[in-house]
């Protein structure tokens, strides 16, 4: 039904959110005719807060975060060890990373994995500002906490090739069977990793 | 992880995604971040069709459809039958109906269901004005096209209370098994339906 809508501004609308991951034209339209049921000043709210939206966010210099203020609220935080970087791929991640709690290091945002696929090369991540912050000193680890697929292995080798020079410890988050399910529901992969990277019993 | 956002207006952004329905806070963000990946240009773009859109979207003076021009296409087409009107809830259930070939007739949007669950009333949807329509005349038939649910069947009640007095045909849409189901999957009252308004073998 796509060239069937009876109005140009709706195709508009429609448009404007099927182009967004994970919503199809059908989905669309439902959002489209939701807004319009709302009040005027809530639609145009809505539409404002998107207009200027990459203008209000900024980022971290130091970790590239999304932050409203030069340098994050956990860079910023007096409390937290700042030896310690932990390096992600974006904004989701930090938040997953925190919610563990089992961290209270610093973040660096890659802002992606390396992928040649997507077009995306070491030179559009925030790599080379790692090895910046590496090499100015006093950081004493970092962990790299990546996805567990290609591109992020890919990643992490890259990473580790520009920052094993400058002597600082380096480690990968650990792979293994998930906690809570069943042995026998796990892939063969997680847990063949999970027998060569066994740790001992406490 | 609400109160977590490392920034306000990533709070704002995610927040106005979140009011759509069937979008948590998770998928918000994924779209949130989605949108922050894209070219300044296109992100702007996106939040000012969602600003001015109450008003450049417009509605046909004769069936309430969203449309362009003051009377919609399908209301001006010379080449329908302008003596059937098919009532349905709103502009999905058009493309709906348009989209079976089935009915060359035109339409009459109501903009929603008598729900009193949501404080929808008869005055919330375009009845008066279906009921002027009628009136004027020129009208033989008029097919009721609503949900098969609760309050579609009141609203299907309450619009024959107030039609019947004109004289004009008034119908509903079959309701039954659908076609294609193994009948033995079909519900225990759509299959009682079908047999209650079972059809002669043509």
């Amino acid at each position: 039904m796509n060239k069937e809508y009876p109005s140009a501004a709706l195709e508009r609308a429609v448009g404007e959110f099927a182009k967004l991951p994970g919503i199809g034209r059908k989905t669309a339209l439902r959002l489209v005719l939701h807004l319009l049921s709302k009040p005027e000043e809530e639609v145009s709210t809505f539409g404002r807060v998107f207009s200027t939206l990459k203008q209000d966010i900024r980022y971290c210099k130091v970790c590239h975060n999304i932050s409203d203020t030069d340098t994050c609220a956990i860079c910023a935080n007096p409390k937290r060890d700042s030896s310690t970087i932990c390096v992600v791929e974006n904004v989701q991640d930090v938040l997953a990373v925190e919610s563990t709690m089992q961290f209270n290091g610093l973040y660096h945002v890659l802002g992606g994995v390396i992928s040649p696929m997507d077009g995306v090369g070491p030179q559009d991540l925030q790599i080379a500002s790692l090895v910046d912050r590496v090499s100015e000193g006093g950081i004493s680890e970092v962990i790299l906490a990546l996805s567990p697929t290609m591109e992020g292995d890919t990643t992490n080798f890259f990473i580790s090739r520009k920052l094993q020079p400058l002597g600082v410890k380096l480690s990968v988050i650990a792979r293994g069977v998930a906690v809570g399910n069943n042995l026998e529901y796990a892939d063969e992969v997680s847990l063949g990793r999970s027998i060569q990277d066994r740790t001992p019993l406490k």
